[in-house]
């Protein structure tokens, strides 16, 4: 598989499915659209899978990890070896994304795809990590760019390797996560090249900077921009001067998942980076997204407004991990088992509207 | 019990708890408050229940019927009969509010407060039917009071009946729902009376009134309450003159679950009108309560406000059946389950901020 196969063989949406869908949701007993989002959501389910009932039942939440040479810049409240320590957690079950998973009945896969530190190869559980390491951390983008563009294709295929992988399993939806200290750096300075917006409007508190941490990393994203000068027109250019591993990563498992009819839960700031990423190399894949939730660091509803989403969830979180992607599974989930499951009218004997 | 009893038993919320809550969020390997509205919300379930790590096992979604007078006013886009064919539908298992219970695994309670129509009895499905029936139907509320003051007693003791008998069957949260045909124009009353707010500000288009037909809701609404004038000093007075049996019966289960240091989830515009009763009936009921959606029926931001309560969703839904706040159980439990289970900094060996 190469990166013109992966962008080519995402289908659009199935038109039919969607208007069986429509027409069903009309007979079911409630008032006309008085699910609201849970209507639409379902509609487009419908759409992506091309099942007018579409069910969705194996959830996978893959979590993507890599570590960002801009640390060096400071621009993180957390020491770098805190990627690698996440990681373990994430093998472990201890994490927040670990908790949601279960929740929601969801399998997490962790993978590696550019982590700096070394990871644990001796603990049983390790032997879970998807080990698809393009590199140790990629370059300092406010020196030069993050990866070459080989390594942005080869980030790409791999995420899109992780999903391939998962599908020989079960996989009805995709929920995107992310781990990689300093991440919210290079996901802003991508934000800002593909909006064109100053990086000040972008840049966000992180794992929490104060007001002088706010204006350094701003500060770095710009010397970023200047020094790399990413065209908005090319997003593997994009990926690869300012970028991290996981963000392709976890875009090119965005543009798998369409290639197979399935629906992409779309997480937070780093996630709609890389959704950026997926949607500059194919636009056709726009549809298949779901934003699950508008998070609290800065920028991300500009972001949101560029890709055209409209988040389901804003309950103030800025964890990443995939937390608001698992949150958001539960409501695909919802959505497909009140079109699937509800009453009609007729089958009720319920009157209809006077 | 007596309605004194009622409301004089509701305790403040356990403070120690909280504290222990708050505690334990800051050792989790997370940013703090990166889990925003989820971590707020477990330190107020800690508070709620008195457990530094509250568990919610045992979920009910009670769901009030009854009918209105005011229907003749032609308030509504849906017959009268409606109410019971729906309360059928709750007992076969098949609207909306039965799907979410299932996908949150919490069980249905349909209770008749004041259903008009006669109910089925020979199905045996029927059987699961709480009958508490105050009277079949109210006044209506353009031409007089609703119901007598002491049929308002009767309905607030009815629904706390409900819940005592399901805190025996095991009740970790109770979320409140509703039905009954024509029920957003007594809660537009409420809430107009309430909050001094002209009635066009309040009333929305229900189950999907028109432009003309909302100008004459509205002027309904003000009927009623230029006719009852009733007191905003005096929840007993509001209910009984502009309110609705299973409104009364929602205030009702709300006080009791409170007495009983459980959760209430509240669900949309009729359920929040039933919160405002509450509130003013017992002011110490607010803590317990957790707004879970914001409904698009016009209005219900006002009643959120005078609440002074921020809502978890905002879906763009407006069915009532308490399908707001069956989403809303699916977050209180990720929360305390994030809370509970998730690994502290020290416990994973994880790196705190440098």
């Amino acid at each position: 598989m190469d990166l013109e196969e992966l962008i080519r063989r995402i289908p659009p949406l199935d038109e039919a499915a969607m208007a069986a869908a429509r027409a069903r949701q009309n007979r079911l007993t409630k008032p006309p659209g008085s699910l609201g989002r849970l209507e639409e959501l379902a509609v487009q389910l419908a759409g992506i899978t091309g099942q007018a009932l579409p069910r969705i039942q194996h959830k996978v939440i893959a979590v993507m990890a890599g570590d960002h040479g801009v640390v060096a810049e400071g621009v993180s409240a957390y020491p770098q070896a805190v990627t690698a320590q996440m990681v373990a957690n994430f093998l472990r079950g201890g994490a927040a994304i670990n908790v949601l998973a279960r929740h929601v009945d969801a399998r997490v896969v962790v993978a590696d795809l550019g982590v700096a530190t070394e990871l644990p190869d001796q603990d049983p559980l390790a032997r879970a990590l998807v080990r698809v390491k393009v590199a140790p951390g990629t370059g300092n983008i406010a020196q030069g760019p993050a990866m070459s563009r080989e390594q942005a294709v080869q980030a790409l295929l791999a995420g899109a390797q992780v999903v391939e992988q998962e599908l020989a399993r079960g996989l009805d939806i995709l929920a995107t996560g992310d781990m990689g200290i300093g991440n919210t750096t290079p996901s802003a300075a991508i934000a800002a090249a593909f909006t064109g917006r100053p990086p000040q409007e972008i840049v966000g508190r992180g794992t929490g900077l104060d007001e002088a941490g706010l204006a350094h990393k701003a500060e770095v994203v710009r010397r970023a921009l200047a020094v790399n000068r990413p065209s908005a027109e090319d997003g593997l250019d994009v990926l690869a001067k300012v970028g991290g591993f996981e963000i392709g990563g976890i875009a090119g498992a965005m543009l798998a998942a369409a290639g197979h009819r399935r629906p992409v839960m779309v997480d937070g700031f780093i996630s709609t980076a890389a959704a950026m990423v997926a949607v500059a190399l194919a636009p056709q894949v726009r549809p298949y997204l779901i934003a699950a939730h508008h998070s609290v660091e800065q920028g991300h509803g500009i972001m949101l407004e560029w890709l055209r989403l409209q988040p389901l969830l804003k309950l103030e979180m800025r964890l990443g991990e995939g937390t608001g992607a698992a949150l958001g599974i539960s409501l695909a989930e919802a959505a497909c088992k009140l079109m699937a499951e509800m009453a009609t009218f007729d089958e009720a004997g319920v009157s209809e509207r006077a």
